[in-house]
Protein backbone atom coordinates (compact mmCIF):
# COMPACT_ATOMS: atom_id res chain seq x y z
CA UNK A 1 0.00 0.00 0.00
CA UNK A 2 1.36 3.34 -0.88
CA UNK A 3 1.86 5.95 1.45
CA UNK A 4 2.67 9.50 2.34
CA UNK A 5 4.83 11.04 5.15
CA UNK A 6 4.10 13.88 6.54
CA UNK A 7 7.37 15.75 8.44
CA UNK A 8 5.64 18.05 11.13
CA UNK A 9 8.04 20.02 13.35
CA UNK A 10 5.90 21.27 16.58
CA UNK A 11 7.23 24.44 18.90
CA UNK A 12 5.27 23.92 22.02
CA UNK A 13 4.46 21.29 24.53
CA UNK A 14 1.38 21.25 23.98
CA UNK A 15 -0.12 22.20 20.26
CA UNK A 16 -2.32 21.68 17.42
CA UNK A 17 -0.92 21.80 14.62
CA UNK A 18 -3.73 21.88 10.87
CA UNK A 19 -2.90 19.55 8.43
CA UNK A 20 -5.80 19.72 5.90
CA UNK A 21 -3.00 21.70 3.56
CA UNK A 22 -0.41 19.18 3.77
CA UNK A 23 -2.39 16.08 3.53
CA UNK A 24 -4.08 17.04 0.59
CA UNK A 25 -1.20 17.50 -1.02
CA UNK A 26 0.41 14.35 -0.11
CA UNK A 27 -3.22 13.23 -1.58
CA UNK A 28 -2.15 14.40 -4.98
CA UNK A 29 1.17 12.63 -5.02
CA UNK A 30 -0.99 9.49 -4.04
CA UNK A 31 -2.83 10.24 -6.80
CA UNK A 32 -6.17 9.90 -4.69
CA UNK A 33 -9.73 10.57 -6.00
CA UNK A 34 -12.30 9.31 -4.57
CA UNK A 35 -12.90 7.33 -1.18
CA UNK A 36 -10.81 6.87 2.48
CA UNK A 37 -8.03 8.32 3.18
CA UNK A 38 -6.17 7.10 6.61
CA UNK A 39 -3.82 8.90 8.98
CA UNK A 40 -1.73 7.47 10.96
CA UNK A 41 0.62 8.68 14.36
CA UNK A 42 3.50 6.94 14.88
CA UNK A 43 4.38 8.45 18.09
CA UNK A 44 2.78 7.56 21.26
CA UNK A 45 2.91 11.31 22.93
CA UNK A 46 1.32 12.92 20.09
CA UNK A 47 -2.65 11.84 18.22
CA UNK A 48 -4.87 12.79 15.94
CA UNK A 49 -8.78 14.09 15.68
CA UNK A 50 -10.33 16.31 13.63
CA UNK A 51 -12.72 19.61 15.10
CA UNK A 52 -13.14 23.30 14.24
CA UNK A 53 -10.13 24.53 11.84
CA UNK A 54 -11.57 28.06 12.17
CA UNK A 55 -11.15 29.74 15.43
CA UNK A 56 -7.74 28.92 16.64
CA UNK A 57 -9.45 29.56 20.22
CA UNK A 58 -11.11 26.19 20.13
CA UNK A 59 -7.84 24.00 20.00
CA UNK A 60 -6.85 26.16 22.51
CA UNK A 61 -9.40 25.16 24.88
CA UNK A 62 -9.44 21.48 24.26
CA UNK A 63 -5.51 21.89 25.17
CA UNK A 64 -6.25 23.42 28.27
CA UNK A 65 -9.30 21.26 29.25
CA UNK A 66 -7.01 17.80 28.62
CA UNK A 67 -4.20 19.71 30.80
CA UNK A 68 -6.62 19.87 33.74
CA UNK A 69 -7.83 16.66 32.92
CA UNK A 70 -4.49 14.95 32.95
CA UNK A 71 -2.48 17.37 34.45
CA UNK A 72 1.55 16.85 33.78
CA UNK A 73 2.57 16.75 37.27
CA UNK A 74 -0.15 13.64 37.89
CA UNK A 75 2.14 11.48 40.46
CA UNK A 76 2.89 9.02 37.69
CA UNK A 77 4.34 6.10 37.69
CA UNK A 78 6.04 6.37 34.35
CA UNK A 79 9.69 7.09 35.22
CA UNK A 80 10.21 9.58 31.59
CA UNK A 81 8.56 12.32 33.45
CA UNK A 82 5.56 12.41 30.25
CA UNK A 83 2.86 10.17 31.23
CA UNK A 84 0.85 12.82 30.78
CA UNK A 85 1.24 13.43 26.99
CA UNK A 86 0.70 9.73 27.08
CA UNK A 87 -2.94 9.50 28.28
CA UNK A 88 -3.87 12.59 26.68
CA UNK A 89 -2.25 10.63 23.13
CA UNK A 90 -4.39 6.93 24.24
CA UNK A 91 -7.56 9.62 24.94
CA UNK A 92 -7.48 11.19 21.60
CA UNK A 93 -6.28 8.15 19.49
CA UNK A 94 -3.39 7.90 17.15
CA UNK A 95 -5.18 7.81 13.84
CA UNK A 96 -8.09 9.00 12.15
CA UNK A 97 -10.25 7.90 8.31
CA UNK A 98 -11.55 11.06 6.79
CA UNK A 99 -13.49 10.85 3.18
CA UNK A 100 -11.98 12.01 0.04
CA UNK A 101 -13.97 13.83 -2.80
CA UNK A 102 -12.20 14.16 -5.98
CA UNK A 103 -8.35 14.57 -4.40
CA UNK A 104 -9.61 16.80 -1.68
CA UNK A 105 -10.41 15.63 2.13
CA UNK A 106 -14.45 15.84 2.07
CA UNK A 107 -14.68 17.29 5.73
CA UNK A 108 -17.39 19.02 7.01
CA UNK A 109 -17.61 23.07 6.76
CA UNK A 110 -16.00 23.75 9.75
CA UNK A 111 -13.75 20.41 10.07
CA UNK A 112 -9.91 20.19 10.06
CA UNK A 113 -7.44 17.44 10.66
CA UNK A 114 -5.78 18.48 14.19
CA UNK A 115 -2.07 16.96 14.94
CA UNK A 116 -1.99 17.24 18.74
CA UNK A 117 1.33 17.13 20.02
CA UNK A 118 1.62 16.55 23.90
CA UNK A 119 5.46 16.30 24.34
CA UNK A 120 6.91 19.06 22.66
CA UNK A 121 8.62 20.43 20.39
CA UNK A 122 9.54 17.60 18.40
CA UNK A 123 10.13 16.54 14.82
CA UNK A 124 6.96 14.27 14.04
CA UNK A 125 5.73 12.23 11.28
CA UNK A 126 1.93 11.80 10.25
CA UNK A 127 1.48 8.64 7.47
CA UNK A 128 -1.25 9.36 4.87
CA UNK A 129 -2.90 5.98 3.04
CA UNK A 130 -5.34 6.56 0.01
CA UNK A 131 -7.82 3.74 -0.06
CA UNK A 132 -9.85 4.20 -3.07
CA UNK A 133 -13.88 3.29 -2.80
CA UNK B 1 -17.38 6.31 -3.45
CA UNK B 2 -20.85 5.74 -3.27
CA UNK B 3 -22.20 7.01 0.15
CA UNK B 4 -25.42 7.75 1.55
CA UNK B 5 -26.58 10.62 4.21
CA UNK B 6 -28.51 10.26 7.20
CA UNK B 7 -30.59 13.31 8.69
CA UNK B 8 -30.66 13.42 12.33
CA UNK B 9 -32.43 15.55 13.99
CA UNK B 10 -31.14 15.97 17.72
CA UNK B 11 -33.58 17.63 20.83
CA UNK B 12 -31.32 18.29 23.82
CA UNK B 13 -28.41 20.14 23.86
CA UNK B 14 -26.59 16.96 25.43
CA UNK B 15 -28.30 13.90 23.79
CA UNK B 16 -27.55 10.19 22.34
CA UNK B 17 -28.81 8.98 19.05
CA UNK B 18 -28.99 5.51 18.49
CA UNK B 19 -27.79 4.64 14.74
CA UNK B 20 -27.87 1.32 13.99
CA UNK B 21 -31.72 1.23 12.53
CA UNK B 22 -30.84 3.86 10.23
CA UNK B 23 -27.52 2.56 9.46
CA UNK B 24 -28.74 -0.36 8.24
CA UNK B 25 -31.21 1.30 5.95
CA UNK B 26 -28.72 3.23 4.20
CA UNK B 27 -26.68 0.10 3.92
CA UNK B 28 -29.25 -1.80 1.59
CA UNK B 29 -29.58 1.62 0.10
CA UNK B 30 -25.69 0.91 -0.96
CA UNK B 31 -26.01 -2.90 -1.66
CA UNK B 32 -23.92 -3.30 1.30
CA UNK B 33 -23.07 -7.18 1.53
CA UNK B 34 -19.47 -7.84 3.60
CA UNK B 35 -17.05 -5.38 4.36
CA UNK B 36 -16.88 -2.23 7.00
CA UNK B 37 -19.06 0.43 7.02
CA UNK B 38 -17.32 3.97 7.52
CA UNK B 39 -19.42 6.50 9.49
CA UNK B 40 -18.41 10.22 9.54
CA UNK B 41 -19.80 13.06 11.46
CA UNK B 42 -19.24 16.61 9.31
CA UNK B 43 -19.48 18.34 12.54
CA UNK B 44 -17.54 19.89 15.03
CA UNK B 45 -19.70 19.74 17.90
CA UNK B 46 -20.97 16.15 17.60
CA UNK B 47 -19.49 12.76 17.52
CA UNK B 48 -19.58 9.23 16.97
CA UNK B 49 -19.25 6.01 18.97
CA UNK B 50 -20.17 2.68 19.87
CA UNK B 51 -21.75 1.16 23.37
CA UNK B 52 -24.37 -0.06 24.75
CA UNK B 53 -27.80 0.80 23.12
CA UNK B 54 -30.49 -1.63 25.61
CA UNK B 55 -30.09 0.22 28.74
CA UNK B 56 -30.39 3.96 27.83
CA UNK B 57 -29.38 4.97 31.71
CA UNK B 58 -25.63 3.54 29.76
CA UNK B 59 -26.06 6.61 27.36
CA UNK B 60 -27.40 9.17 30.23
CA UNK B 61 -24.17 8.67 32.46
CA UNK B 62 -21.93 9.04 29.47
CA UNK B 63 -23.18 12.36 28.77
CA UNK B 64 -23.67 13.58 32.48
CA UNK B 65 -19.78 12.23 33.28
CA UNK B 66 -18.63 14.41 29.85
CA UNK B 67 -20.51 17.61 31.30
CA UNK B 68 -19.19 16.81 34.83
CA UNK B 69 -15.58 16.53 33.23
CA UNK B 70 -15.96 19.10 29.90
CA UNK B 71 -18.48 21.72 31.99
CA UNK B 72 -20.37 24.06 29.72
CA UNK B 73 -19.18 27.13 31.86
CA UNK B 74 -15.60 25.91 32.19
CA UNK B 75 -13.72 29.60 31.29
CA UNK B 76 -13.17 28.96 27.42
CA UNK B 77 -12.04 31.14 25.25
CA UNK B 78 -13.98 30.40 22.44
CA UNK B 79 -16.39 33.06 22.18
CA UNK B 80 -18.99 31.06 20.88
CA UNK B 81 -19.88 29.42 24.06
CA UNK B 82 -19.78 25.95 23.13
CA UNK B 83 -16.32 25.09 23.79
CA UNK B 84 -17.22 22.79 25.91
CA UNK B 85 -19.06 20.48 22.92
CA UNK B 86 -16.80 20.85 20.36
CA UNK B 87 -13.96 19.15 23.33
CA UNK B 88 -16.09 16.55 23.98
CA UNK B 89 -16.78 15.63 20.08
CA UNK B 90 -12.66 15.82 20.14
CA UNK B 91 -12.60 13.26 22.92
CA UNK B 92 -15.39 11.21 21.23
CA UNK B 93 -14.05 11.39 17.84
CA UNK B 94 -16.26 12.36 14.47
CA UNK B 95 -16.03 8.74 13.12
CA UNK B 96 -16.53 4.37 13.60
CA UNK B 97 -15.40 1.87 11.46
CA UNK B 98 -18.01 -0.71 11.98
CA UNK B 99 -17.80 -4.66 10.24
CA UNK B 100 -20.65 -5.44 8.16
CA UNK B 101 -21.74 -9.27 7.09
CA UNK B 102 -24.57 -9.81 5.10
CA UNK B 103 -25.17 -6.20 5.02
CA UNK B 104 -26.38 -5.80 8.66
CA UNK B 105 -23.59 -4.17 10.81
CA UNK B 106 -21.59 -6.99 12.65
CA UNK B 107 -21.83 -5.27 16.20
CA UNK B 108 -21.09 -7.19 19.62
CA UNK B 109 -24.25 -8.67 21.59
CA UNK B 110 -24.89 -5.18 23.36
CA UNK B 111 -23.68 -2.74 21.10
CA UNK B 112 -25.25 -0.28 18.88
CA UNK B 113 -23.65 3.08 17.18
CA UNK B 114 -23.88 6.38 19.66
CA UNK B 115 -24.28 9.85 17.68
CA UNK B 116 -23.28 12.15 20.66
CA UNK B 117 -25.02 16.03 20.23
CA UNK B 118 -23.17 17.77 22.54
CA UNK B 119 -24.53 21.49 21.16
CA UNK B 120 -28.29 20.72 20.29
CA UNK B 121 -30.89 20.74 19.43
CA UNK B 122 -30.05 20.42 15.36
CA UNK B 123 -30.38 19.35 12.62
CA UNK B 124 -27.93 16.85 11.84
CA UNK B 125 -26.18 14.71 9.04
CA UNK B 126 -24.10 11.69 9.54
CA UNK B 127 -22.14 9.87 6.22
CA UNK B 128 -22.50 6.23 5.58
CA UNK B 129 -19.91 4.80 3.55
CA UNK B 130 -19.33 1.22 2.53
CA UNK B 131 -15.81 -0.41 1.98
CA UNK B 132 -16.18 -4.03 0.02
CA UNK B 133 -13.77 -6.61 1.28
CA UNK C 1 -14.99 -10.25 4.19
CA UNK C 2 -12.41 -12.98 6.34
CA UNK C 3 -11.36 -12.04 10.43
CA UNK C 4 -9.70 -14.04 12.65
CA UNK C 5 -10.93 -13.83 16.14
CA UNK C 6 -8.57 -13.27 19.09
CA UNK C 7 -9.48 -15.19 22.35
CA UNK C 8 -8.24 -12.93 25.28
CA UNK C 9 -8.53 -13.49 29.09
CA UNK C 10 -8.36 -10.51 31.27
CA UNK C 11 -7.41 -11.32 35.09
CA UNK C 12 -8.00 -7.83 36.81
CA UNK C 13 -10.46 -5.05 36.84
CA UNK C 14 -8.76 -2.47 35.09
CA UNK C 15 -6.47 -3.71 32.78
CA UNK C 16 -4.43 -3.29 29.44
CA UNK C 17 -3.24 -6.36 27.05
CA UNK C 18 -0.72 -5.88 24.46
CA UNK C 19 -1.85 -7.60 21.66
CA UNK C 20 0.75 -7.18 18.87
CA UNK C 21 2.09 -10.81 18.99
CA UNK C 22 -1.60 -12.31 18.50
CA UNK C 23 -3.23 -9.74 15.91
CA UNK C 24 0.25 -10.27 13.83
CA UNK C 25 -0.46 -14.61 13.86
CA UNK C 26 -3.84 -13.81 13.24
CA UNK C 27 -2.69 -11.35 9.92
CA UNK C 28 -0.33 -14.74 8.76
CA UNK C 29 -3.51 -16.94 9.10
CA UNK C 30 -5.48 -14.23 6.80
CA UNK C 31 -2.30 -14.15 4.57
CA UNK C 32 -2.22 -10.23 5.29
CA UNK C 33 0.64 -8.77 2.97
CA UNK C 34 0.35 -4.98 2.46
CA UNK C 35 -2.83 -2.80 3.58
CA UNK C 36 -4.89 -2.17 6.88
CA UNK C 37 -5.71 -4.13 9.66
CA UNK C 38 -8.91 -2.85 11.45
CA UNK C 39 -9.09 -4.31 14.59
CA UNK C 40 -13.17 -4.42 16.77
CA UNK C 41 -13.94 -5.30 20.05
CA UNK C 42 -17.51 -6.27 20.27
CA UNK C 43 -17.88 -5.71 23.96
CA UNK C 44 -19.06 -2.43 25.63
CA UNK C 45 -16.75 -2.85 28.22
CA UNK C 46 -13.96 -2.67 26.74
CA UNK C 47 -12.11 -0.49 24.53
CA UNK C 48 -8.98 -0.43 21.84
CA UNK C 49 -6.28 1.92 21.57
CA UNK C 50 -2.47 2.32 20.48
CA UNK C 51 0.26 3.52 22.72
CA UNK C 52 3.60 2.28 24.74
CA UNK C 53 4.11 -0.57 24.80
CA UNK C 54 7.67 -0.23 26.46
CA UNK C 55 6.96 0.67 29.72
CA UNK C 56 4.34 -1.19 31.87
CA UNK C 57 4.24 1.84 33.45
CA UNK C 58 2.61 3.88 30.66
CA UNK C 59 -0.49 1.44 30.88
CA UNK C 60 -0.91 1.98 34.43
CA UNK C 61 -0.86 5.40 34.37
CA UNK C 62 -3.64 5.43 31.45
CA UNK C 63 -5.61 3.26 33.96
CA UNK C 64 -5.20 4.71 37.04
CA UNK C 65 -5.49 8.34 35.32
CA UNK C 66 -9.06 6.95 33.76
CA UNK C 67 -10.03 5.79 37.15
CA UNK C 68 -9.89 9.13 38.64
CA UNK C 69 -11.67 11.22 35.72
CA UNK C 70 -14.50 8.38 36.18
CA UNK C 71 -14.62 6.64 39.61
CA UNK C 72 -16.48 3.18 39.59
CA UNK C 73 -18.95 4.56 42.16
CA UNK C 74 -19.72 8.05 40.37
CA UNK C 75 -23.80 7.87 41.05
CA UNK C 76 -24.38 6.84 37.81
CA UNK C 77 -27.79 5.52 37.12
CA UNK C 78 -27.00 2.63 34.87
CA UNK C 79 -28.17 -0.49 37.68
CA UNK C 80 -25.95 -3.26 36.79
CA UNK C 81 -22.87 -0.99 38.10
CA UNK C 82 -20.18 -0.89 35.82
CA UNK C 83 -21.86 2.73 34.12
CA UNK C 84 -17.84 3.87 34.74
CA UNK C 85 -16.57 0.53 32.76
CA UNK C 86 -18.62 1.60 29.94
CA UNK C 87 -18.00 5.15 29.95
CA UNK C 88 -14.65 4.62 29.59
CA UNK C 89 -15.11 2.01 26.67
CA UNK C 90 -16.68 4.77 24.74
CA UNK C 91 -13.65 7.31 25.61
CA UNK C 92 -11.24 4.98 24.25
CA UNK C 93 -12.93 3.41 21.61
CA UNK C 94 -14.39 0.38 20.36
CA UNK C 95 -11.86 0.28 17.22
CA UNK C 96 -8.49 1.03 15.68
CA UNK C 97 -7.11 0.81 12.15
CA UNK C 98 -3.47 0.31 12.14
CA UNK C 99 -0.72 -0.10 8.71
CA UNK C 100 0.31 -3.07 7.62
CA UNK C 101 3.54 -4.13 5.78
CA UNK C 102 5.02 -7.60 4.83
CA UNK C 103 2.31 -9.12 6.81
CA UNK C 104 3.03 -7.29 10.08
CA UNK C 105 1.79 -4.38 12.10
CA UNK C 106 3.80 -1.62 10.46
CA UNK C 107 3.48 0.38 14.38
CA UNK C 108 5.97 3.08 15.54
CA UNK C 109 9.19 2.29 17.16
CA UNK C 110 7.23 2.54 20.83
CA UNK C 111 3.37 1.52 20.04
CA UNK C 112 1.86 -1.95 20.64
CA UNK C 113 -1.94 -2.32 20.48
CA UNK C 114 -3.70 -1.48 24.12
CA UNK C 115 -7.06 -4.08 24.39
CA UNK C 116 -8.30 -2.26 27.59
CA UNK C 117 -10.50 -3.87 30.21
CA UNK C 118 -12.32 -2.00 32.41
CA UNK C 119 -14.62 -4.30 33.41
CA UNK C 120 -13.02 -7.76 33.79
CA UNK C 121 -12.03 -10.41 34.62
CA UNK C 122 -13.41 -11.77 31.88
CA UNK C 123 -13.24 -13.72 28.59
CA UNK C 124 -13.11 -11.64 25.81
CA UNK C 125 -13.01 -11.42 21.80
CA UNK C 126 -11.19 -8.64 19.35
CA UNK C 127 -12.10 -9.40 15.65
CA UNK C 128 -8.85 -8.65 13.00
CA UNK C 129 -10.15 -8.35 9.50
CA UNK C 130 -7.17 -7.11 6.60
CA UNK C 131 -7.89 -4.29 4.24
CA UNK C 132 -5.52 -5.03 1.20
CA UNK C 133 -4.09 -1.61 -0.38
Amino acid sequence: MKHSRLAVQTSERSEVLLLRPLVEKALAELEADHGLCHLWCPHTTAGLTVNEGDDPDVARDLLARLDHLVPWNGGYRHAEGNAAAHIKAALVGPSVTVPVAAGRLALGRWQDVYFCEFDGPRRRTVEVRFLRA
